[in-house]
């Protein structure tokens, strides 16, 4: 008897941004797998019995290994369980979604994934503004700003990261911002490039703030919040942002 | 007095793919604007008391211009209605977004915009995979196939889309494909680059197919459907299909 894993997408935040898909497997779950504490209002979506378990690198205790992570995915649906693996945003966005899927087809695990709105939506939404626009941003590209060791990557292709007419999302990107700005510049891309920051996207907490290459260079690693954040650069970041969002301008 | 106008994101087509924010819009809606014929089921979510006004292109009849459209949103929201102007997929992707949200700041109306699913996400999750993935696919990017004329947009960033190690994301380019094709092989990229091409993601005619650029570019524009096609390339692209997935192999 082998149970079956819905890969969920939570989306940004605001548990109103789950698709009804998602809230309806979430509300079906026996066994919840979660990855941070950010979660709770989502997980309130869960049936009181389901079992919650977080697994994730937030909960104040060491990350658990990613072997172990699939393993346990695996040994709870082998007990027959309708079980949910709580991914944020879209699941295939930065989501490492790999070892996991990898361990169920191995299993021969049943499975599905839900997708979800990825935090790069939801920003620019909450801002105002579209992701692309005809003419003079044709192309939307995501990227992480930090790699295993918590670094930018190497491997960066500037070229299309250094691009004018592109829309470009840093996902988890703060930290290291000061070191892609240089390479930005350094491959052609104008210090005054409008930049957006949005923290902690569709929350009580989201804050948007705009800025520029060069002066979110200066600030971005100075602050202290610990809210997800998201940096979005080109040239709809300095857009109008809609009528009911709170934008603080700083430049 | 002025209404209301919130710019909803319909998602890929399944109505349970609508987040449960965008439901409640649509459910709470006086006023529906919508894009064309395929937003049937979703429609179904509107209340049966409201207006719904289709404005789209595949409604077998010329194509409203935009100012007209705009017109159309701005006169609504003034005799004080709830307005959801329906988008699919995420509105902020290749949605078009920018004279309506124009058109509402000049006229003072206050809006939202509720982030939805791209088809993008859709159509990895169908298939299985997901976009980014550490290592070899460090980056995901979207482009649309197709300019005002229909054509390959000419002013494409070649060495961003020949890149290997991202995922690109083709919307609307199944017709141009043979053209993007011999410019991503001019560009570098090999002719095996596997490619996943899928249809009318999420909705019973979905239908998810394998391929290499050399044989899509053969075939593509060849097809009777005119099912919405969504082409997907990069190393993540010959991954294993999901265990409902429906996957059909050609090469």
């Amino acid at each position: 008897m082998s149970g079956f894993v819905s890969f969920v997408s939570s989306g940004p935040g605001d548990p109103e941004l789950l698709t009804v898909k998602a809230a309806r497997r979430l509300a079906e779950a026996e066994v919840v797998l979660f990855d941070d504490l950010s979660a709770g209002p989502i997980l309130d979506l869960a049936a009181p019995e389901a079992d919650l378990i977080g697994v994730g690198k937030r909960a104040g205790r060491p990350s658990p290994r990613q072997d172990h992570l699939s393993r346990l995915l695996v040994d709870h649906a082998r007990t027959g369980a309708r079980v949910v693996r709580l991914k944020s945003g879209d699941a295939g966005v930065f989501g490492r979604l790999e070892e996991e899927l990898t361990a169920l087809r191995d299993a021969a695990i049943p499975f599905e994934i839900i997708p979800g709105v990825t935090a790069a939506s939801a920003a620019a939404s909450a801002a105002g503004i579209p992701l692309t626009r005809r003419g003079t941003a044709r192309r939307v590209q995501f990227v992480t700003g930090h790699d295993v060791a918590g670094a930018l990557p190497e491997d960066l292709n500037m070229a299309a990261l250094a691009d004018p007419s592109a829309t470009t999302v840093v996902y988890m990107g703060r930290r290291t911002f000061p070191v892609l700005a240089d390479r930005l510049k350094a491959a052609g891309l104008a210090g005054d490039t409008p930049v957006l920051l949005a923290e902690a996207v569709s929350t009580p907490d989201q804050a948007l703030s705009r800025h520029t290459l060069n002066s979110l260079a200066q600030t971005a690693p100075d602050t202290d919040s610990s809210a997800p954040a998201l940096i979005l650069y080109g040239p709809l970041a300095d857009g109008d942002e809609a009528a009911g969002g709170k934008t603080s301008g700083e430049d």
